[in-house]
């Protein structure tokens, strides 16, 4: 068997609130002591994982004084030095303190609005200073329980109004940083504004600055809404905004589950990696999950090293499925030459229009041809457990 | 009480295969007999429906000879005159005979591909032949079960490659026509692509001609996904894409169920004709929905009436919603103005952001600030009982 | 307009732990200060409850010496006693402490399962000594995240052990308490054993005492697995099994949201109430929610009174339903006599089977029979709204 | 690499209704020709099923007259002697017909009910003809879109008089043959009453025969509802009700989409599999499931393959499980003896009461105790993808 060891060129990275998360729930108490972001530093190191990601007050508590808070970054910066671990993204937490109960952004009262660009334009100040080339946007209090209290067109506006202005305090700033953008559907709030990577997408495109914004899509949250998270990477992808990646796993349907990559999902893992390796995705493969609450320490390093080794088995798979020569053969098969209609994807022609509008399909005929999508899923499975031969 | 009977300037339409749904399901054999699209169209007439739409083969049958589709239309379009009814949308049917049994615009075979561009330009012919301004594209068969027989990004190439051609199509004949995309996230096909309306939002950005190209939002569509129908309306809204609109009623998270306006979720088709109403929508209040297999024509006509009373009972509340002085005043409340932000919607400047970095802010005090959202809420849930007085 | 005040005599609960929420989520610090349990009694009693239910460390904490204990429950009863409220249900903490992470009654750790009896022998003593005639059990740690890690059988063994065990722990006290298992499908475990009021009714059957434990149906619950809640009721009510009722809102396959009543599927709330008024439910209407993380104690207490304002409200149109001329005639119509099957109802006698099993039955003209469902549910839908006259 | 090759004693079996599936769906007309029962005989036997299931329409026309379907009855047994192949199982198709629009059992209309037992009677028959040993009642149109249509209790009530009036039929006639209950929580009615496994098992102690009476738990029926499967199967095993079982696919909270077996949720399949193997279930392993509707019966026969090989392949991976000596180890670790509590599991005595209920308990230490889930559910993951050495 190969070793499945995690290299440097693989790009694995967690956030600090993964390995560091605590076991609380919204129905029990802490179930593992918090370790120092040093400590999580050296744990990270230890598992094999490339980078670490961070919220600003993983690593700054929110009423650090500014001494405090340039002790702690120098500190921390040395142990990234030590460990040689990287920081590829940053992001603010928005959502745990008690003033952005009804949003941050999106908050009908423009104090709390105000404070969210100070707290956000200190965060991607400490993002760039450890380094961060990415900055996310993870907006879980950007959402209503009541249609009654919130209108959902000047939120729209608001969070465009906040991204708007925190692009150009970069531009002004001169960071190289982009922007990701993370959707969720629900969860803290019932109804979360812009509940997945296409609603993100689109929103995109109406700001200022749409180059320097793309996404972080991430399993857990699109299985919440039941879809089909690779479709949604490939959307991502095909628009040219697939900045950043949040991998865990979870069932349809739940509360945010944030289970170890590969946990509940085997199948559509597996599609996933090979999508992503497929394409040549060349950013962070970042791990946004934690470990059972059920676990002490050695069991969350047993989850790190988890999340990695199923990203890299499956990675074997997806090499094994682009060489198994019967599988192959059916694709080829499936998507046979027509030299007919060999035009038909290079564009509009005024004669092609004629041609296609005028002519006789023999609808029988179309409907009759075999495709052996069973047999090809069938083969796909048993390579995915292991029982094809090569 | 008012008789919320409906009027022409409501713009109420109905598919012909709504009310001309003959009861057939998954499990069943149909429970109604067909009835013809000139008795449809009196059956709508009747219950007071300003419009009707139509997909090409609900009037004219597949295998239909030339004079013979020149007949049914010449006879629909006198039904039409003597029953005052418009046609102000078109669609193509691309998903019932068994050529599409692998998608349309994305079938993996370029014949099929082919004979979709040429059925879809003899339906838009069709459709604007009848007077019809907007064109739906609802892909129902663009998807996979089985995330190894279909290349997701070729996909999307695929369908943008139709889109854009018969856009060309539309502009090199002088059509005045709009296209708008209708997502749904799963049914027929397990995954189906550009799923919600956020998806397909982005996706239009992606096209030659956004102009032209816009929504039609389904309420069982995302209700399926489990989303916030009024919130994906609002986007939709917001980025001047709300083409066409498709009302029903559906519970989260099953099949297609395409109730009646109102039957499942009440709550929500509240807030929905609050937004349309107050955003000013002027385009058509679709009912795509169909009666239950267990009415007859005489039930399918209260099933009709009721779509249309409902609609009308909620705008009626709407209004109300409006006028009621607690809870405006309440609103008024929740929506203070601060006067130290009030430029902070008015863009990025360097000053601004400076001093804005710079502040302290008390986050306590800001986490004080009550938000009365029950009481908002309960006050509409009392409206909407219609037990508040005034 | 009626005033819909609570009355005694409509048995309105709320739990502590209910409106002394203090709006903590998976992601948020609290947002509301604690305030004791005698303040919350005193809350409850302003508002017009009639009673209310608590978790043994709502008001005793977890490390409390007895002496302390008693001089908590001493203050309790006499504030119980000053704002004449009762106590009719109480139930045991047995998810928040660490000690519980795998579960309590299906831990696989044999001193976890005794110290979990342990626990509920002293809230069993607790409930009883404060007047409960009703005692909850819910597991929410009763499950799994990975089914390699727990064994179901074994499981259900252990649950069944332990309700054992405590029944006859009851018995042996003279404790006159009735149980009520409250099921829950997934949150916080990824699956929660007996998920359903179904399961829980099935599980019943095969424990020693099967007539002393009833279930306690949660709103909620039920619509997370996206199941009709008001069938679920009628089961238990069947089954001689509603011994208590936890009545909140939440949308379908969501996390567990505990939204006022009626806050979320307005037209399901509706025919809840009518169930329980109908057949006479005569136990507590138990409130088992609270108010949004954005509410202060002000809005707390308008969440309060919303819950029992529509329960009210829902019951006065229960009645309106009953007395409606026009629905009620076409209940009649549905539910028609059919003489010669009459007998159909009595039970099998073997001349019933042979002379149905040969008499030829016309399959055209039973499925001729009309069934306005759709006007009977627009009817419904009206009146609900409040725009039917009468 | 082993074969994989069906055995007889693998018991395998499918409907006649599942490879005879013709691709029809709510949006498409059938891809497949219909082939004739003895024709679907024969392609069972060569794919290597050990049996064969039907519904009487699936083999007898519902107007079939007395010698026509004796005459089809007689040739059909024929085919079984000549492909020898068994018909453990047999079933009623009250669904497709309109007559049975509003349900069967549960209809409001006294002649419907009379007639569906006049149809199963017969249907029974035929079943114990062929040799059936299980009968199996799915209840697909006993529901409701409206709750003001039809009364729960009421329809109860009507399932349980059917049920109870079947079982006696059976015995008078001296029929061995004992019912399967199969649930399902909608389509194609809004809701179905009784809709989990759990509902129903609960339902059968409610019945005059029921020990007669077990479940049919089917896996797309429970994941429709989001519920674990296997959970589910445990408790009918535990009940001694697991009578048959449906095994297929299917993603949460969707339409019934009836997948090859593994085909959607593999993990899932895999914990099935081990828990029927594990437990010594002897009945049939039915598969009530269907190819994509874009198979030809080139590719339904992989589809059937896939079904059984999957199987197959998964109970191997069920026995490697048992015997990985690094996973057991970890079992044994979790499970570990506890000798002061070895008397808990013998039930109720006074004195364990008294010692527990004295007994001080450290919760801190109960906490600390070390569960490697995770490190158990990777090992699990990578046993099922085939990459553990052993």
């Amino acid at each position: 068997m190969p070793s499945y060891e995690p290299q440097a060129s693989d790009k694995f990275t967690f956030g600090l609130w993964t390995v560091g998360n605590i076991g609380r729930d919204p129905f029990g108490e802490p179930t593992r002591a918090p370790i120092s972001p040093p400590e999580l530093l050296r744990l990270l190191a230890e598992v094999g994982a490339w980078g670490v990601n961070l919220h600003d007050n993983d690593l700054v508590p929110i009423d650090a004084t500014p001494s405090e808070r340039d002790r702690i970054v120098r500190e921390f910066k040395a142990t990234l030095a030590e460990t040689g671990l990287v920081c590829p993204m940053a992001t603010t937490n928005l959502f745990s303190d008690p003033a952005f109960k009804d949003g941050a952004f999106t908050s009908n009262d423009a104090r709390v609005r105000a404070y969210s660009l100070h707290k956000t334009m200190h965060a991607i100040d400490l993002g760039v200073e450890l380094g961060a080339r990415v900055y996310v946007f993870w907006g879980g209090r950007e959402g209503a329980e009541s249609d009654a209290a919130k209108d959902p067109i000047l939120s729209l506006q608001r969070m465009r109004d906040a991204l708007n202005f925190l692009c150009q305090y970069c531009l002004d700033q001169g960071y190289e940083l982009r922007f990701a953008l993370e959707p969720k559907p629900n969860e803290p709030r019932s109804d979360i504004y812009l509940p997945t990577v296409g609603h993100m997408l689109a929103f995109i495109e109406t700001l200022e600055h749409p180059a320097m914004v793309g996404v972080n899509p991430e399993v857990a949250h699109e299985h919440m809404a039941g879809l089909n998270f690779m479709h949604a990477v490939a959307q991502a992808w095909d628009a040219g905004k697939l900045f950043h990646i949040d991998l865990n796993d979870q069932l349809f349907g739940r509360y945010d589950q944030d289970f170890r990559f590969g946990a509940a999902m085997l199948r559509q893992a597996f599609h996933l990696v090979r999508f992503l390796e497929g394409v040549g995705y060349a950013g962070s493969r970042h791990f946004d999950a934690h470990a059972y609450r059920s676990a002490d320490y050695g069991d969350v390093r047993a989850f790190a090293r988890g999340c990695m080794r199923t990203y890299l088995i499956l990675r074997e798979k997806a090499q094994q499925f682009a060489e198994d020569q019967e599988i192959q053969a059916l694709l080829a098969e499936i998507h046979h030459q027509d030299d007919e209609f060999a035009d038909l994807d290079q564009g509009y022609r005024r004669e092609t229009a004629q041609r296609i509008h005028r002519r006789a399909f023999d609808r029988h005929a179309l409907a009759a041809r075999p495709l052996p999508y069973e047999r090809l899923d069938q083969l796909t499975t048993e390579l995915l457990l292991g029982v094809r031969d090569g």
